[in-house]
């Protein structure tokens, strides 16, 4: 089957490989659609020594698995658990298959990608798609689940005021939800394309590379991916704030932490990483989500390489990547 | 009046000095004795740019205020709502003195300590000690507050499995805390005595020196003031674990954010200062927390310098300093 491929870092390549052998219980997907994420970006550069097939948003349809499954369009959580020795230690207390220990994550850790014609993932994993949602739409259940995690972790009232700061593709995600959720939210970015786009939900934006705003917040998002944008967030949490983390860095990049601001503030900080796909894809059915002012472009398969050079492009919104027949 | 006064960094000298006049509607309270806090210790060293009388763990008696206080034995909470311009952007979304902007905050932040024969409060920060309780007792009603603080943030139910790093004296008493509130509680630490001391309070212990220690904890306390402490802090946390952040550390000495371990694992680093007065005043009255075992040793305050200096050497408990009259 055609995949695209990192061998080295720096490089990713369309090649032909050979179709991954099913293991027993999952499923066959045939992926449709698939979206470039910046932890993609992040692998094709090295993080985490990644080789392989990359890619965890996805649409695609069963080929083999249960009755209840084959045929149908899915979407699919990325965690999945593995067998292995018994490591009480570092499991969990909350119990939870997308913190497993071992665990395999699709196009991550252990486990081939979507940026090819098929993967394959427990049934357990996938969730069909009604059918008023587009594969366009639907290829955000990922992404938008990570960001409505921010509700499950705080519990956030209806209300609160809120900064996301980075306007790239989960920042303006974020933003989004914390709006439809009925925070008072001010975005920070440097585009100003993607501002307007934010000003269009009745989101307040503020310009990064305006005055330096001093006003603090009891929430504010880090999703820049950058140290300064860590540094940034910690500077306008208010006393007893919260700070999501949803940015990692690049080794030899990480953010000094200014103790004495999170001690004598007694700021929280919450490592934020991956969301449930139910109420995101219900959120998407309902509507209340407007993912197609977030899409770039589509490409196909064959320029898979050219996707990936435009989607590391500074202001690029989300490139989608098509791969097997459209819906 | 006779104090200790930091000039600067590094010295610490008894002087003569005198009275700071008393505020409308303050009280003064004539110090028995007070404690020194490793927060003293880093005044001492320059932190904050410290100059005047440090101390703010302390046990006087009420010689000017209200009929009510007059002649009482007092501890005091040691932030003081201070009026100043409407600041609301950087003011807590909850309302509590201790994060009032703006402040002062006894012997650390533009109001004198407690390291003298009289310091002043508001008669809202006086808490009138219980006959039974002695002054060496209730000189630990401040750490103990900063130790129980906590339990309020986590809402910590019975019986979870904690690790506290670092022996000191807030260690000592932050591990004492958890343990009487039904924690499973680990006490990693490098000095024997100290261990030995956690041990019969049915604490677990784990040589700080010993084999590398690999088994996570759903909550872990950086207790040390050491940035290695916190690296371990977060090597130790558990996925969705907690770690609870008391230690501030010197500029230049901060320690990197591995925000991938945060993000991955959606752990929650709190940052955690001051706790309430009147929950610590009543585990000391009804005999739950061990503090005898916690001190070092009491030296008058003639000879105060000698006192700090004693206290800054590794593996030293709590040194108190008696000002005024013992009880």
């Amino acid at each position: 089957m055609k995949a695209l491929v990192i061998e080295t870092p720096g490089v990713v390549r369309l090649r032909e490989i050979p179709e991954p052998p099913l293991p027993e219980g999952e499923c066959r997907v045939a992926v449709t659609l698939a979206g470039i994420c910046r932890t993609d970006l992040e692998l094709a550069r090295g993080y985490m020594g990644f080789s392989g097939v990359p890619g965890h948003e996805f649409v695609g349809v069963v080929t083999a698995g249960p009755a209840h499954l084959k045929g149908k369009r899915v979407v699919g959580e990325i965690n999945a658990p593995e067998p292995g020795p018994d490591d009480a230690g570092k499991r969990p207390h909350i119990e939870d298959p997308r913190h497993h220990v071992p665990r395999s994550v699709l196009g991550i850790l252990g486990r081939q990608g979507a940026f090819a014609e098929t993967l394959t993932l427990p049934p357990e994993n996938l969730l069909v798609v009604p059918d008023g949602v587009p594969d366009d739409v639907a290829v955000f259940t990922e992404p938008l689940a990570a960001a409505m995690q921010i509700l499950e972790q705080l519990k956030v009232p209806h209300g609160p005021r809120a900064l996301v700061i980075g306007d790239g593709k989960l920042g303006l995600l974020i933003a989004q939800v914390l709006k439809v959720h009925g925070a008072d939210v001010t975005l920070r970015g440097r585009h100003v394309g993607k501002l307007e786009l934010a000003k269009r939900w009745g989101v307040a934006i503020e310009r990064a590379d305006g005055q330096a705003a001093t006003d603090a917040f009891p929430l504010v998002v880090e999703a820049t991916g950058s140290p300064r944008g860590f540094q940034e967030a910690l500077r306008r949490s208010a006393p007893r704030g919260t700070v999501i983390l949803k940015s990692t860095y690049a080794p030899g990049e990480l953010p000094e932490l200014d103790a004495a601001k999170v001690v004598v503030d007694e700021i929280r900080i919450q490592g934020s990483r991956c969301g449930r796909f139910a109420p995101a894809l219900q959120w998407l059915a309902e509507g209340k989500i407007d993912v197609r002012g977030l899409i770039e472009t589509r490409m196909p398969l064959a320029q898979g390489a050219e996707a990936f050079s435009l989607a590391a492009r500074r202001g690029v919104r989300k490139v989608l990547i098509e791969i097997g027949a459209a819906n």
